[in-house]
């Protein structure tokens, strides 16, 4: 089959022939409709540090995709051939005090599909059963695909009550847009989206961002300042990673409220915890992954009912050959999120 | 003044002209631009058995308006004169255990405006300046007035989470119907609005209901059968306070969901606690008032960032002087709310 | 082996010599230490009406135990031979909409160890991997048997807050007994038990009930009054499935208050929605079952921690061919928890 | 009256002779019957640059009493001449946002008694009737005077379940020893106090701490690894205020635990963003002052009930006199709380 593989430790990829997987008894092999690039396969591209120090190449990479399945292993039950399915990413344990307690998202032994495992940039991809959710049959390919990192956004959205409240995002990456988009169709009164890229606050301005702020040219706190009178937003979904943003969210969010963080800032970031978070009694949540399967069963209620429209989002539909188009999209921000079709 | 009269204990009431409030040091005296007429007004109206042995005619009644501050009482800081405001319907202790713990609520020494004070069926009403609250300047009356019921409403379907999930408003009078466009709002992926009242299903149609049931005909067990698949609704708004219907919302329920009860059943209900409650694990809520103010906060956010757009549910403007017309309106269950301008 | 079988459709059951079960690839194979008698097991001894219709005899009955892992299936990883374990009762499905949101303990496809397939009442006992427990090495292995109705007290009293409130115990079979203790652990400022049971009272307050209410000679809402001062208890456990009895805990309940139902009444029960249930703003809550593993975790927690000690409610310790004397204390309440010896 | 006034911009304070305080017609006259020293107090004692920005002698300090109401004002009907009463120490505004929805205690607007006003290290304070904690009769003196600073153990302890789990109270000042007492009381299986302070840590053990580390001789990270078995601990309170201790608190707790922080580090601190609060899904608190009054309920609860006994905390009691060696007691870190009889 047909499968984009990171064939060396270096920058790129390479679209190879490589043999149909082999599935385990408690696993499935899906045929791949859609696949999408998410910042992580871009990280594993273009070879940074991270990267570098995690996976091992060669092998086919991705992870967010949707699929049929075409083949079932003796002990699964769950799901039959037929099924119309896409794939939490994270496989895990079962077995540690995380996972006992139904809090799988932050198992203490995730393994990562298309970071530990064979990944889903592929005509086929073998997956364990307990993965796979199921997907209403008139859910688009190319949506269905992305319901992965909309589950990042619904995960960190939805982290507490935004009904009637001020909600900014910070970073308008796809899942930053996407979070503007889950905010309003949970009743946000208001949605700021902060970013330095216009056409992606462009972007978040079709989900139903109320103001934009372009950061190179508008400082957010002051726009805060004018919009709440001095009463801040209710809500901060960080999402940019960057230590300037980071502390102007905790400067822009009203005593008591709700600080959730989803990025990944790549250095410890100094933190005002006197000002900004005893004295505001505000609350900080780290997010991660997707409730297991909480935050799939909102997406897919949210897309379903027409509640969250994600088509803006999905800004270029390209073939699989035409891969280094997409990462070089992705690279330049100049797309929302980039479907690839095997 | 004009002022809408319950007049003596029976049938009706009266249109007189009484003397202006004075107000106390603490209270604020409010030019009554638009007031609405309640359930309960149409109970003391029609003077029914709760009436009979609440009330003390002769007194003016009715408790939802919007109005403009036209003076203050000596202590009073909180709002001046000009303010465009309404009101808190609850006058509370402020020292039970419940007020003493933010739950004001449900305060155990509680007035009501109209009912136990005079209240704001007049061109004038005087009232303490602690129940005030205060609106945007661009808020229509007719919509200001309206935010005690739809209190009601924000109260009963916020006192859980909607978001993605079914939710089934039993009882479609006013605050059913603002139930429904709450629940829309606050992302409920599909709502299911029960009555016997075709036309009122047909406001709540236009509040954003996907499927209408009418009991008379059909019966919504087995309309929820079919769309859920067995899996009942995750969410059920009790507003009819019929013994039948009630029950008929524990069945409809999904296991660990939530039956929030607004209505006010006239006699004990028969519950199946141990099917309808204990194997399903669910959680059953009494609401009463609104959260104060955190639900007037929300319903203020709602309609000024047009997350809900009430004007479906105001079918009828009448002058004061129409009160007959209006209440008769209201017994026929021929509108959705009316509001009578003095 | 030796195994209490329930050998006909009628009153009793037979100490049988029966075959060691065989286990499946995803079973475990436990030699039972410890088992004690639950009252649904009561109920399957004396044949009510509950029993007539679930149960199928001839089988080994019985699923509250403690034992040693002596042989594991082919598939199983989670435990190896040589371990201490006990097992959640509920066999849920995994893949129903409670199930795929964590929600196990509603399952709605739920199958009961020791109901609806063979049980512990014997030297081993076969089970699903996926139930077991890992107990600490030296937990006692009464202790460890009672776990699992320990574990509907923990559910119960810890579905909601319990630190400095006053909580009323309704009824004192052992479960009733065992949340008397766990609510004093969780903080409880007084707990207030009632039962009709002499002895049992004594053995609630041997747990640390600060108040004893027989309701034979006593009312509980009389009591409830001179000692709250007429603002009611915060929380309500409701476990002795009597019509008068559930009332009368709504009526104790102060306003938002709530009152969490673990019993199974055998009728529908009249209920005041109006006045007890939504003036006063109160949670009612469905519990039943464990929540699967975050209730074991606590169970555990507090006993290895000893902030519960158990010991009073283990009045009884036979060896299993003394069943009969067992199953006797139990239909005459002359006991707490009776442990069998295999 | 007897007074201790801070009276000059410089170290320490001074025992003055004052007029006895005229009250407002919404204030209330109290006799001092017990007052104790807060951290707070001896900064202002020992004028360090926090209080050289905010207060502004001579005026008369101190914050935490009890005493008798021997004069109340013309509007208050609250409290009575005869009451036994403490008071929460934040005089709020009631009218901004935080206000409005009865999160009084992080109001924008606070003013704090003994810092912006006139204290009650003194025979007698004047205070706003609506700051006032009624205490039942027999609470001995110096246990009312310290409800105030146990309310922010207790806001701290219980802003998240602690029931079966394990908490680390980082910083073994007087409110870190008190909170230690508040786990243990509401069910924690195991606390571990750290700190640097042999004498407090001894205190800490009386209270209730299972486990006690001398972060000058052992590693918190090292015992944590020992005792949880990699798990780290569920609950971190940190009263540190250290930038190394938070960060070890960060990394000592576990997947989806709680940090909450009630110290006001003097500079801001560099904190691992992505392994510590992001992967690890945890969530931060910034907690201030007590919820006005859930959290004296709970105090007085605890206190009344003997769910904590706070008497091992009160190492010192002095008349009004000995000030000066009450405030060395507490620079040096030789005491719990110190009570001062005026």
């Amino acid at each position: 089959m047909k499968a984009l593989v990171k064939h060396h430790r270096g920058y790129g990829a390479e679209l190879q022939s490589v043999n149909i997987p082999k599935i385990k008894e408690d696993e499935v092999l899906i045929k791949v409709k859609a696949t999408s690039i998410c910042g992580t396969d871009v990280h594993i591209y273009a070879w940074d540090g991270w990267s570098q120090g995690r996976v091992n190449p060669p092998y086919v990479f991705g992870h967010e995709f949707s699929g049929e399945v075409v083949e079932i292993g003796s002990k699964v039950t769950s799901v039959k051939t037929g099924d119309y399915v896409s794939a939490e990413t994270h496989i895990v344990c079962g077995t540690c005090p995380q996972c006992l307690t139904g809090q799988y998202h932050i198992c203490k032994n995730t393994q990562i599909i298309g970071v530990d495992t064979q990944g889903c940039f592929a005509e086929y991809v073998a997956l364990p059963a307990g993965n796979l959710w199921k997907n209403p049959k008139d859910m688009p390919y190319d949506v269905a695909s992305i319901q992965e990192p909309m589950g990042n956004a619904v995960h960190t959205v939805l982290a507490g009550d935004v009904v009637g409240k001020t909600v900014a995002v910070i970073g308008c990456g796809p899942i930053g847009i996407l979070a503007v988009g889950v905010a309003k169709a949970a009743g946000a009164a208001g949605v700021i989206a902060i970013d330095v890229n216009d056409y992606r606050l462009q972007l978040a301005k079709q989900m139903g961002a109320a103001t934009l702020v372009n950061s190179k040219h508008d400082d957010p706190l002051q726009v805060v300042e004018n919009l709440a009178g001095g009463n801040g937003v209710d809500v901060v979904c960080e999402m940019s990673g960057h230590p300037t943003a980071i502390n102007k969210g905790f400067k822009m969010v009203t005593n008591g409220g709700r600080v959730s963080i989803l990025s990944l800032p790549v250095k410890p970031v100094e933190i005002n915890i006197t000002d900004d978070i005893v004295f505001k009694g505000i609350t900080v949540q780290g997010i991660t992954g997707r409730q297991m399967f909480k935050t799939w069963q909102q997406v897919s209620s949210l897309l379903a009912s027409g509640q969250v429209d994600v088509r803006p989002v999905i800004t270029h539909h390209l073939p699989l050959e035409e891969f280094e188009k997409g990462f070089d999209l992705m690279i330049k921000g100049a797309c929302g999120k980039v479907v690839l079709q095997p």
